[in-house]
Order: C-alpha cells, then sequence, then structure tokens
C-alpha cells in the first residue's frame, strides 16, 4: 500500500505532542468550510479538526471533558460544530478557528443530540436527569426543557435515539418507560407541542431516522422487533416490525449492541447489523421481511453505504475490531477484508463517496482509504480516535 | 402573507443601483460557506452572492458574459463557484469575496457541464466546436479536449448532457450521432479512457445523473423514450426505456422541453415533466412503467423534490410561467397553487427542505417561501434571475 505523508499532517502531529493549537497559517484568512470535520479524541477530552480534501489535521481543540460515545452535529453555516459529551457537556466549536465558541454542562449524563431542520436549535437526549434540553444554536441559551416520564423515587426515564426530522421536530425514545415522543417547534421555539407514544416495545435503546426524515426506527432491548413511527403520518401510530431482529431467544453473548444510525440504505433495502451473529441482514423496505444474510467476519457494528449505494461497509465489535469489509451490493456478498489495525471505532465517507476515513483507536491513528481501489491514501495521528463527522452532515436530515 | 423585509437586502439593494459590489462587511471576515449560493442574472451577465440562512444578498459579481442558460457547479470546499456561460465562458467565482478568481473563454457556444467526484477536474459541454473540454479546477488551465465524432465539412457533433458520476467520470451525449460516452479520468487526469456508446436513439437532448450516481438517463428529441446506461454495469449498454414518453405521434406544440435535471426522485417513484401536455407523469423506477398522471396547471419545466419526498414542485412554461403547483407525493394530487408572478425560471431547495428559492424574472425578485406552510418568507432583488444554486451541490452526486 501506498502512504502518502502531508506537511500539514507532520506540523499537526507535533502541534500535538507540544500541546499547540493548530496548523501553520490556520484560521488566518477566509476559506471554505466544505471541506472541513472533526475527530473524537476521546481519551484526552479534545477534538481535532481536518481537512478532508488535503487528509490533513489543522487543530486540537482542547476542554471538551468526557467524550467516551460523544457524537457531533453541525450548524447549517459549517462553521460550528455541537459535540455532546458523555457527561452532559455541550461544545459549540468553531472549526475555522479551532477554539470554544461557547460550553455548557446542561446534565450529569447525556448521550447524544441533534440539530433542528432550521439550525437555530440543538437538542441534548439525557439519561440523568431523564429528558430533554433545547438550546439556542447561537448562544447555547437553554430555550426548552421536557421533563421524561417520571418513573418514582425523584427519577425520569432516560432519553435515547433523539433525531431531527422535518418541520423542525426532534423526535426520540424512553427507555424506562417504553415512549417514543415528537417534540414540534415548528410553531413555537420555546414551547413544543408534543406527542406521546406509549407501549411502542420493551426498552428502546437507540433509533434512527431514514435519510428522507420520513422513517423514526427505534431498536429494542427488551423484546425482539423494531418500532417504527411514519413521521409522514403520525396518526397512524407506532407499530413494530421486524419480529425476528433482536437477540432472540438464546440470547446470545453481544459484545457491544450495535449503532443504529449505521443502518444503511441502498438499492431499497435496509442493511442492518446482525445482532450477536457474525452477519449482515438485508430487507426489503417495502415489505420489513429479510431477503438475504450475508456472512461477516465477526459481529457488526456500524454497517454503513458509501453515498450511492455501490457498497456497504462493516466494522466490528471485539475480537475482531482490527478488520473492515465491503459488501458488493449487487452481488450480496463480501468483495473486500482490509486490517487497518486493532480498534476500528467509526468510519466517515467524504459526502460524494470517494473516500473513506476510518478511527483507528489502538493505533492513534486515522485513515484515509479510496473506496474505489480500496488503497490507502493517508494516515494522521490522533489521541484514541473514535467518532469522525465531516461537515457535509449539515446539509442533510436525520445526521 | 407575510413579507420580512432585511437590513442586507436593502443595502444589496443600493449596492445594485449604483453597481457597488458588496453589503456592509462582506468578505472581511471568517465565515461558513454552507449558507451560500449564487443566483444568475442573466440580463447583465452577472451573478448575486447570496445567504440563504439570512434570506440576504450579499454581492454582485459582474463581468460573466452570456448567461442565458448558466448553470453552476461547487468545488467540494463551497468556496469556489464554476458558472457555465452560453458564450463558452466559464467563469469561477469565489463567493467568500465577490470576486472573479479566474475566467477562460473555452469555446464559442457552450451549454452546461459538471465538477469531478474529487473536485480537480471541470468539465464544459460544447456545441461549437462540438466536444468536451476539462480543466484543472484550481486554476482553469485546459487539461483535456475530448472532441466529439466529426459530421462532415468540419464540425463535430454538439455535445448535450454532461453529468459527473462516481469514480471520477462524466458522461454525455452527442446530439448529431445518436451517442453516449464516458471519461474516465480515474486512472490518468489529463488523458480519459473514453467509452463510447453508439445508436442510443435519436437526437438526444438533455439528460440526468440519478441521486445514487447510477442511472444516467438521455432524453430525446428525435423520437419518443429515455436512453437509459446503468452506471454499475455499463458492460450491459444502453437501452430505451418509456417508450411513450416524448412529443408523441400527434406531435403536440411544446413551448419549452423540460429540463431532465428536475426529475425529481420520490418515493422509489420518478416524476417526469411531460412533454407538451399539462400532466407530471409518475413512474416506477424498477419497472420503468407509469402508475400516475397528474393534472397539473400548465406544461411543467422542472418537477422537483423536496428533499425527504414529501411534495413535488412544479413551475411551467409559457402562457403559465407565473404559477407554481405543490404535489403531494402521497396522495398523487395537487394540494397548492402559488402565483409568484411572471417568469418563475427556476427553484432551488434549501439542502434540508424546509425552503425553496424562486427566481420570479419578470418582476426582478426572488422569492423565499417555507415548504412545509407555503408562506412567502422574503423577496430580494435580482435583475431578471434565472437559475439559483446553493453550495449544499457540492456534496451531491448529479449536480
Amino acid at each position: 500500500m501506498r502512504i502518502r505523508s502531508f506537511v500539514l499532517g507532520t506540523v499537526a502531529a507535533v502541534a500535538l505532542a507540544t500541546g499547540a493549537a493548530a496548523a501553520d497559517g490556520f484560521g488566518e484568512g477566509l476559506r471554505g468550510t466544505g471541506d472541513l470535520g472533526v475527530v473524537i479524541e476521546r481519551a484526552t477530552g479534545q477534538v481535532a479538526v481536518v481537512d478532508r480534501l488535503e487528509s490533513a489535521r489543522l487543530a486540537t481543540v482542547e476542554g471538551l471533558g468526557d467524550l467516551s460515545h460523544a457524537s457531533v452535529v453541525f450548524g447549517p453555516s459549517e462553521r460550528y460544530a455541537y459535540v455532546f459529551g458523555r457527561d452532559g457537556g455541550l461544545t459549540k466549536v468553531d472549526v475555522l478557528t479551532g477554539t470554544i465558541d461557547a460550553r455548557v454542562v446542561q446534565s450529569g449524563n447525556s448521550i447524544g443530540g441533534a440539530i433542528s431542520e432550521d439550525g437555530s436549535l440543538v437538542a441534548v437526549a439525557n439519561y440523568e436527569p431523564g429528558g430533554v434540553k433545547v438550546f439556542d444554536a447561537e448562544t447555547l441559551d437553554l430555550v426548552a426543557d421536557i421533563p421524561a416520564t417520571d418513573i418514582g423515587e425523584g427519577k425520569r426515564s432516560k432519553v435515547v435515539g433523539l433525531e431531527d426530522a422535518p418541520g423542525n421536530r426532534f423526535v426520540f425514545s424512553l427507555y424506562d418507560t417504553d415512549e417514543i415522543w415528537i417534540a414540534d417547534f415548528s410553531k413555537d421555539r420555546t414551547a413544543p407541542e408534543i406527542t406521546k407514544y406509549p407501549a411502542i416495545g420493551r426498552q428502546p435503546y437507540d433509533a434512527l431516522v431514514s435519510e428522507d426524515g420520513r422513517w423514526y426506527l427505534a431498536g429494542l432491548f427488551g423484546e425482539d422487533g423494531i418500532a417504527m413511527l411514519d413521521l409522514w403520518n403520525p396518526d397512524k401510530g407506532v407499530r413494530q416490525v421486524l419480529e425476528g431482529y433482536g437477540r432472540g431467544e438464546e440470547a446470545l453473548p453481544v459484545y457491544k449492541m450495535p449503532h443504529l444510525e449505521g443502518w444503511a440504505v441502498a438499492g431499497g433495502y435496509a442493511w442492518l447489523p446482525a445482532i450477536g451473529r457474525h452477519s449482515v441482514l438485508v430487507v426489503d423496505m417495502d415489505t420489513w421481511e429479510q431477503v438475504a444474510e450475508i456472512p461477516v467476519h465477526g459481529q457488526p457494528v456500524f454497517v454503513m453505504a458509501r453515498p450511492g449505494g455501490r457498497h456497504v461497509w462493516v466494522n466490528f465489535a471485539l475480537p475482531d475490531n482490527e478488520f473492515v469489509q465491503v459488501i458488493d451490493t449487487q452481488a450480496l456478498e463480501v468483495v473486500d477484508t482490509l486490517e487497518p489495525g486493532p480498534g476500528v471505532l467509526h468510519m466517515e465517507f467524504t459526502p460524494r463517496g470517494d473516500r473513506v476515513w476510518l478511527s483507528v483507536r489502538d493505533k492513534d491513528e486515522v485513515h484515509v482509504y479510496d473506496t474505489a481501489t480500496r488503497e490507502r491514501l493517508a494516515v494522521l495521528p490522533a489521541e484514541k480516535p473514535s467518532g469522525i463527522f465531516f461537515t457535509s452532515r449539515a446539509h442533510r436530515i436525520g445526521l
């Protein structure tokens, strides 16, 4: 394999070691933001600002708290990244200057968030105290507080699977009380209309919104199946589909529950990580019937489609997390196996799909691959990297 | 209807009248580019730089030549707009400064262009002399010249329907010789591999690539039907589908051939402007059978899906070009009719679909609508506006 070395990458590696913040010239002049991104460095509570065209690390932003399981959304101008930490921290990072623009610690324990369709509201899903808090995207001032259902002893249900949906709505699931709620901010940005769906299935643990903004799908920890809400027809309520999807009656050991946001949709099919089995499931989205089960190297975690859907890339739970496999969506079979190294935690495609970036945590590296040739194009230094997020997410529904 | 007035809009209107270039403070400090766009002002050979979040006109860039039928693509950083003029002019506009970064007059007569997947090559389709020229996206230096098929007397076929496709390919059609060509720049960026498909149908006049980058569809002027090339399986050649699609045996008067790039795809269906009839055709993309014909107010020109596909918006040829209609894609019927004013030439949705911008040429205005309420949110001044292009196109295949 050919490995390019980049001047900016080298500069950034030195900067990282010395604690300095940025590559030469960064933040000083006008530049576009469509080619930027951030990489979570969870061990050190910092993020790297990266340039996906140059495969370069541009700056390091420190002081973001506990970033295990952290995720990121972008404002519509693609200048500001909102980083959701595990400790309730919400940090607004300016990717043009590599600095923190605003930061609040808004709960004791949180699990991701979303940005509204119009870009003006940022919502966070909280475990403790259970509920959703909504902030002004510019100032991070609290705009709305939505406590979850009371579960006694002064506690409220944990909130999971918080997603944005068209019409300035947020949709989320209540783990302890088996509910899905819609909070509609289209009429009043401080007092949302809340619609509650009870008894949607036991213990929803994660969710996704399909790329078209129509389907909200929540995975269930307490039983098999998926809870589905049609956001074009919310009056029809929640129904369960894919009844066999889950850990199954044998309750196989599951090393890591797969991420639902990793679901790929390609060619009218959804591509799902099987739970506890070494396979990827292919499901017809018209009928929600399974049409194929593709054997893969380990327990899949993220199953992600290259933009356009020609291939699906898969990473794995322990003990197979040094591998990545590539599935041909026409042939329905694995066509390539890569071994970037131990701890491949996340994948991010460039928006038109020509490249993919991989976090290789235990090598302290981010790798850049050509998706067509599967050639490795670049290696960037990173401190225990996990999530990778490009600014192009700003323009997508449900990311 | 509520019409907001914006300070920047007012400043820009004054700037337009005096020939000054930009609103106060424009181009002076760092800013993101994800919320910017350009509007073609064809009568005066200029483009307006706009901010889609603020519904504001920021700057005017003059000196772009003949901009009738002009189109625009964006580089991946979203800083540079490439404007394809009718007179063979190719202009690289810096939307952060509102200035021309580079400009070439590369032929006598041209019809649109495309940018490669990796953002490094800009291609232009030429009528005179017939062929495709490919330029370095940074410098606009000529990188490759692809003359079209000789048609005698020193002339070459006109080239139409030039589109980008995954794998750093450009795909285009030859009007005079009934061909489709693929130029593959993935191995050598100065010497593309050319694949030629002859006898694809009579007189291809425009084309599109589907959003997933898989299907290249060319409309035929010389016969009914659509020429289709599956870019996932280019060895299978071109086949004709939708045999009834065209002007038909009665050869109805057609006031304006519809744009193919306006085709909407929503819910597994393609939504096509009927040619010469007052209807929108709904076609199942699995079978390429027509499943519905929806009556509309006039001869449709652009039939565009709101991102996510919940609605399809339609504008019309003369004598009905003051209207816009909205089709509900579930109900398969028109649910709203708007009358922005004479000369509605183009529509552009914000990337997550909450707003749409309309060019109202004969009122010298651009209108901004809320797509959910259909309320008009803003009016911007513009000199005979035609195409509107937001920077989010940078991240899409086939735009």
